[in-house]
């Protein structure tokens, strides 16, 4: 799992910063209809009609957000163009264009980048998004990828965080915390591996969970579905950081309070078991773990026989008044306050 | 001239990443009517009704782009913002919106970020651009700020760098070089402090030198200039990396060659005068040195008179068929060819 720095190497240098932007992105085509003009000018030019634009930007830095030991390049890539892709999701809006720009020290030869590149460019394809643009420079240390996402929605379509009432039900997709345990058993493996580099490890159980930390895949699927569904949503996130912290997010945008009742988070049959061989608390794991790339959704009651049965879609609370605040309802009936970081710190650092 | 670091230092922590951005960002309050929804939800939401959209994208980066010994941080927050509108200015359409990231590490106290936004604000102020998002991480070193422009424009009126034809007239805004030199002056003075800390030195003389460095303008009043003298470029590029490799960008992107004529290329006087002072060619200076954040564009010989006399605008040169190559004819009337760092190389790093 460890990286190979034995292959071919080609310095930096021997391209030159022109040469190599070329060369990273000779395959870029655009494909879509919007984009007007994609790479090779002083701006990408676009052509949204008269919908609306969405942008976001994140990002992501060696040392703080991935560790190279055990993330590929082209993961890394993918990863990268997820993250933001979440965001427009999270707008219900559909996701159009990205830039992408890295900075990189020499100890990187051009034959890593093409393999960050490559991941970049998979995601594009499955995304159906077009990479318009980018700037590549030297760092003085480390990798790092800034990506700006565009999207287009029609304007009654857009879904911000503000508009959850009380007695909303409150949605999320897929399963929440694998990924945060996807790392907790990278982490691990990293520190086997140091101890003895001969070791192999057998992950097969983890595959689930490590894909969730290493290959996330943002939900492109959610807004075409809402609308076959004929559900608009009245507030909506990415979660990005756990569960407990996006809750706030909504309800503090909303101006409302929430009630999450801790046995109806989904959780992965892998997640429980290694929870349980981690001996760490599941539900904390989804409060606090982040990295779902899960949208996070509120919805009207009288919505609910429209979404009810849908395997990518879990009511797991309602909405209430602002003054009755934020909790989780335990398995045991406690009533416990939601903090930023869950309602036991992690102790994770902020990112 | 060097920063003083002994004020108050309120660390990053006290704040967290939530606190931060929403301390920092508290001032942006959006203005445009384009501007739908800014900071504060998962992305931003734009409209631009039926007009094309325009986007570029840029990373400064702390020990390749800037030194923080000479750069003031408000300067720079200004100059990261004027770097990317000049992007947008170069496609003749007219930038709206901002994104502003950032990475930081533990050895800035959030005072400084409030100097740097504060320069980021009085940019998006003074050009007329909401700053509608953002992300704040750490690094594990330096500073890096990474800023993408939107822009709009007519379909109709956006320029390309790949229209311009034979006969075609060269034609560059302002002057060039200063920003180089300015530079220079203060790399010399930094040697200087570092040798002599006490030393007081008079730099009046380079006032605009420094300026140009320190603070550059992009060009915003062009777009609407040649709007207003119904010109409208067959091409156009900003000067970013000194007018030699954007001669040749234009040149390679609209398969023509060009000759720049020497003594037609503008320069300010203080720039002569600081040339004579260092012993280095002013046109060398201003063919590789780069950072003058002035448009570079062609015209029809049609256009002439419209242009003719105005201040703003000169005249250095006329693209010729792409089999003449690409020349600088020298004041003694040499022929040399242009390279992508000047006729002769200043040895500057990639940046």
């Amino acid at each position: 799992m460890l990286q190979n720095s034995q292959e071919n190497r080609t310095n930096l240098s021997e391209l030159g910063e022109f040469g190599l932007i070329d060369h990273l992105t000779a395959n870029f085509k655009p494909k879509l209809k919007s984009t007007v003009k994609a790479i090779g000018d002083d701006a990408a030019v676009l052509d949204f009609e008269n919908k609306h634009t969405v942008v976001s930007t994140d990002l992501l830095i060696e040392g703080v957000h991935f560790d190279l030991a055990y993330m590929p390049l082209k993961h890394l890539g993918y990863k990268a163009v997820m993250v933001n892709l979440s965001d427009i999701y999270a707008m219900n809006a559909t996701a159009t264009q990205v830039t992408v720009s890295i900075a990189v020290s020499n100890r990187f030869p051009v034959e890593a980048l093409e393999e960050l590149y490559s991941g970049i460019e998979l995601a594009a394809k499955i995304y159906n998004v077009d990479v318009v643009g980018g700037d590549t420079t030297s760092s003085t240390s480390g990798l790092l990828i800034s990506v700006t996402a565009l999207g287009v929605a029609e304007a009654e379509d857009i879904v911000y965080r503000s508009g959850a009432k009380p007695n909303d039900l409150l949605v999320v997709t897929g399963d929440l915390g694998a990924a945060y345990m996807g790392l907790q058993v990278l982490e691990r493996e990293k520190e086997v591996f140091k101890a003895n580099p001969n070791s192999q490890p057998d992950l097969d159980q983890y595959t689930y969970l490590i894909e969730r930390q290493l290959k996330p895949e943002a939900r492109k699927d959610i807004p075409p579905l809402l609308k076959e569904l004929d559900v608009k949503p009245t507030s909506m996130i990415d979660i990005s950081d756990g569960l407990s912290s996006e809750i706030i997010h909504l309800c503090k945008n909303s101006k409302v309070g929430a009630n999450l009742f801790e046995e109806k988070i989904p959780l992965d049959p892998a997640l429980i078991s290694v929870c349980e061989e981690f001996e760490i608390d599941s539900t904390m794991v989804t409060l606090s773990g982040g990295e779902d790339y899960e949208l996070l959704f509120t919805i009207s009651q009288n919505d609910y026989d429209k979404i009810k049965g849908n395997p990518n879609l879990t009511v797991i609370g309602h909405m209430t008044a602002e003054n009755e605040g934020m909790h989780l309802i335990t398995r045991a009936n406690q009533k416990l306050p939601l903090i930023a970081r869950g309602w036991n710190s992690m102790n994770k650092e902020e990112n």
